[in-house]
């Protein structure tokens, strides 16, 4: 198939690739010059306007967002649409959060355009090898994108999970997991670290890959970064979230379930993110009001 | 080589099956004599005391324990011992708490016998067709048994962790990761489930399986028990936990780490194994008591 | 002053009596005509119909809202606002979501009228005896209130928290604690009847009111339900919630503030009111699958 | 009554105001000649060696140990043994792990001693003006020491929890309750902080105070400590704990007793006192691997 592909970062990059080389056309289009380049170096057809990206394609063109979540979304699809005609398609294989999904789905299907979403699992190596494809659309557009989606994914790894919306949405509980699965991993690693063996990290991710219960490509991970650096000690305790995990966590409040888990490992990234914590000022102050208890004080600068 | 194996349950049967498969001769012996005679239908050789075990085997014997946890294989042990003889190998293979595997090791040292203790994942289809093994053992006696560790195990999954007692310390840790990864998919599942889509649950978990960041063997065995029941409406909510998770969560606080995501999984699992919470009562007293909220009450019998 | 108030409920009943007690003339309406002849049995004026109610009060009107958050507020509102004249006044002294009092100010505002929002902690008891009073309101508006505030309030017990939509926001602020806190109770004496020693646990209530860190009104209140029933073997461990905890632990998620103690506490709530938990017959399930530990069937009908 | 009382910190000394107010006679001994001579000029009777301590006590002794718990109370008990006699009387009012108590207990009885441990809350100011006491001791130990304990107490405020080692365990609980209520005003206040009005934080935790179902000492010390310092800016955010959280979840664990608030409290403090976190670390990294997140790297130095 012919695909226009807008954004080419580490993942749509190899995505663009990954399409290549299952013998789609793919013409990539950035924000900067630069990435249009990198792109082109790789190979792949690039062109430096939307405008000139539409022209390319032939009716009904096919148009793959793979661009941060949020208003970069909304902003790219608003650029398109006047350039669009009746029946063309875009798909967003971004983490966008479902809700603006539906949103997007009701103003597209308005305009006469039809429209995707594909969440998208694997990280950079599945953009390049074969991603996991959860993908919301209605029944007739699936069937057309079918023979791509089977090219560019995983062996088995793409479902049509319902109308537009489920993609995105069975995605960003996905992450949820994972936020739960990469914490309990964390914690246990710490546990092994500090306690009363000398133990070798790395080779113990690489054995639990093999055969264990806690088996997977989480675990491949885990050995690849304790065998990089067995102690981490040039990495920074601070984990970053793109919005997915807390949108599970708010998904899960909203229906009522108890999700002690994924909100634990959303709430140990915040923590991260703080410099410091008010609460703890806030008890540390407490235990020193009623108890004497001494309280650490800042240095003075 | 020759193996003693005591137990012969789920784990310890297919154990058996996985060494003869290997070519190793396996004298198996149970609590039970329907059990050993269970072994030897399927090919198994079997006895019916330890005393007619330990006869059975040529010095320096090799005896693996395949017995639950706790009492039992201090029992089997202490029974063990008055035939054994100097250079004698015990493996404990099960789940034992790793204080209770170093209390061993002192006590048959001090026999003049040598122990190790092999944490063993994978489950029942694990010890059949290829365990993940962590030994923990005096280096001599790791070499010793390398050769049989080898042909049981998964490619590539077995590990000498580091002098006894690191074996089971690992297991340990590795169950508690498990139980936040599982909680962390069971959150997950119940969020698709109640979402605002019809979700093909067990086609989910299908296409996790591939390609996506959270694939690997929970992901397997999720679309495994989801596809027999979607709704598994005839399974209880009660999680049992046989030990691990809590002495993780426990050795956690004594070295001072939080783990809020194992800790919390253990304590969803206490919670499932209370018939009602006492906490529950008083908050939903004191909610009664200061609001006037409706508090409900038991019908009478 | 003269105090049309809506609503005599638990919370609203009390409060009428506690403000006639200091003098206000309150003019009580409710949604049904018991309700209304209970207030006036306990010597209470009422009234039968909005319409009513509005034309007993002299403008600039007061009229006080002590009715179920929610869409009963606005409905309430709309069917107030024909009635109403430039420069009246209404203030909501219930649970109302803080953006919802903020949207309601809007509206009031383009038409005329002024609006207060009134956070009102102390129970049952408190609307009797002396509230605790978190206002949002403007300036003017407050200090026009603040005689009312005073006598109604306990000694000390009413401030003006900043513009409308703050009082409400502080009151979802105070509930989210209040939930910690009772959970943390609720904890704590799950332990003690548990624990190793045989204990009285209505009198440890009591010592604890003495002098202890941990004294207070909700430790008064826990003497009281342990003292009518030290195993509250009649009451369900099903705690409700009506919103605050929820929308505290959402405002919290907004703001990336890690909030572990609050969200479990509305967590406990969650699965208290579950029949049972999907996400634990999936994890329950999954030890079945790959352990072939016993999962628990449930009986057949 | 006469008492002999050991330890004269913060805790000690104003007990010893305390029991001296009430008419009693105290002895103080410290380990440092500074602390003695500091209580003398409170007009405390003081003494340098617990041999002086002892002649000075008429028979039967009452000692009365106010010394950090752990490794002191046996070596000051053991220390005291030789100089005592049959029927004299230790108290550990310290906040000593209730199993020590046991142990100690059966110790001292062997001896002829009598032994009572009394739970002591109410931080410094208590202990000045009114404790709340937990006494764990036989029967007719307690109505001996029941004079003194009702002098010393807040009205109310002493009980007799059940026989030795009750005490103890009684506090550790309280002290369990306190660390998740300290929690959760700790998170509130964070949200109130950073929340969408400009609140006054210290006038919030004043009006709580007064009329509110969460007020209680814990707000008195929370408007204390924010009155002081409103941003708490000098403050590090770091909660040390003492021990009794700990052994509250670790008794919780061993009970089964799902205790997610109390045990998320406790964790809070541990990951305030680690300067990084390692599971932070392998959360970080696998992002990086995965996703290729930027990861903060440490800076060079």
């Amino acid at each position: 198939m012919q695909v226009g592909l807008i954004g080419l970062g580490k993942m749509g990059l190899n995505l663009a690739l990954n399409m290549r080389d299952h013998g789609h056309e793919v013409i990539g289009y950035a924000r900067t010059k630069e990435t249009v380049d990198r792109a082109k170096g790789e190979g792949i057809k690039g062109v430096y306007s939307l405008e000139e990206l539409v022209k390319k394609l032939i009716p009904p063109r096919l148009i793959w967002l793979m661009v941060p979540a949020g208003e970069t979304v909304d902003m790219v699809i608003n650029q398109l649409i006047p350039f669009l005609s009746k029946g063309d398609i875009i798909v967003d294989g971004g983490n966008s959060y479902y809700r603006d999904t539906l949103r997007r789905y009701e103003v597209l299907k308005a305009q006469g355009l039809r429209f995707a979403d594909i969440g998208t699992s694997g990280g950079i190596e599945g953009a390049r090898w074969g991603i996991c494809a959860m993908v919301g659309a209605e029944e007739e557009l699936f069937q057309y994108l079918e023979p791509l989606l089977k090219d560019i994914s995983a062996p088995g790894g793409y479902l049509h999970t319902g109308p537009c919306g489920s993609g995105h949405f069975v995605k960003m509980v996905h992450n949820g997991i994972e936020y739960g699965m990469m914490q309990a991993i964390g914690e246990g690693m710490e546990i092994l670290a500090k306690g009363p063996f000398k133990l070798d990290l790395p080779a113990i991710a690489r054995v639990w890959r093999h055969g264990s219960v806690i088996r997977g490509w989480l675990m491949d991970l885990t050995e690849r970064v304790l065998s990089k650096s067995g102690d981490l000690k040039d990495i920074r305790d601070v984990i970053h979230h793109s919005g997915e995990g807390l949108w599970t966590v708010e998904e899960a409040l909203r229906l009522g379930v108890p999700v002690p888990v994924i909100s634990l490992a959303l709430m140990v990234r915040f923590r991260s993110e703080q410099e410091e914590s008010f609460a703890g000022k806030v008890v540390a102050a407490l235990r020193h009001e009623f108890g004497g208890h001494e309280v650490e004080r800042k240095a003075p600068y």
